[in-house]
């Protein structure tokens, strides 16, 4: 019984955990904008209008740690910088879909 | 075009409004516990040690207007009130579980 109580405490930490890396207030968001394909800083800051520029950076750094997004620099004149989902990260994508799904019947 | 970008933004808005209802940082593992019954308050915050009871208070008031949970009080001495998902709720338990499989795999 007891066995049984700290294995499901402990799926629990790792929900929070699994929480930690795609739960912040934008992840999804941002996750979700690079569904459609690799896109620069400036137009993820156009599609998610209302995040700002300090908290993108902010959650796009995590997410870049966390495996979720790649990051890559052009060297042009300002630099370019481009986002895209790795393949871990566009395994969110029908569980995403699925959340948005259940929005739109239940929330919206 | 400019149609399509409005429509796709808007499901951005709409996302991030679905997002207010389940993303916070503890709604999905308050959700995650109730899939197994009814909880009462302290049983909760026994699942969820990492929670301190002011936010777990806030979670589920938050969760109880947005229909995800419903609250009942019992006139015991002290008061038991008790905690279980609406079918709303219930329906999240496929994607929540979707998403800790993709955790399992990807994150712890």
């Amino acid at each position: 019984m007891e066995d049984k109580k700290n294995e499901k405490s402990c799926e629990r930490c790792a929900l929070q955990e699994i929480l930690g890396v795609i739960g912040g207030k934008w992840s999804m968001s941002i996750i979700y904008a690079l569904f459609t394909g690799k896109k620069r800083f400036s137009e993820l800051g156009r599609l998610i209008p209302q995040i700002n520029t300090r908290m993108l950076v902010k959650e796009l750094k995590n997410m870049e740690t966390n495996g979720i997004v790649t990051r890559k620099v052009f060297a042009t004149v300002p630099p370019t910088v481009e986002y895209t989902l790795t393949e871990k990260g566009e395994k969110l994508e029908p569980i995403i879909n699925e959340l948005y799904k259940w929005g739109l019947e239940f929330v919206v």
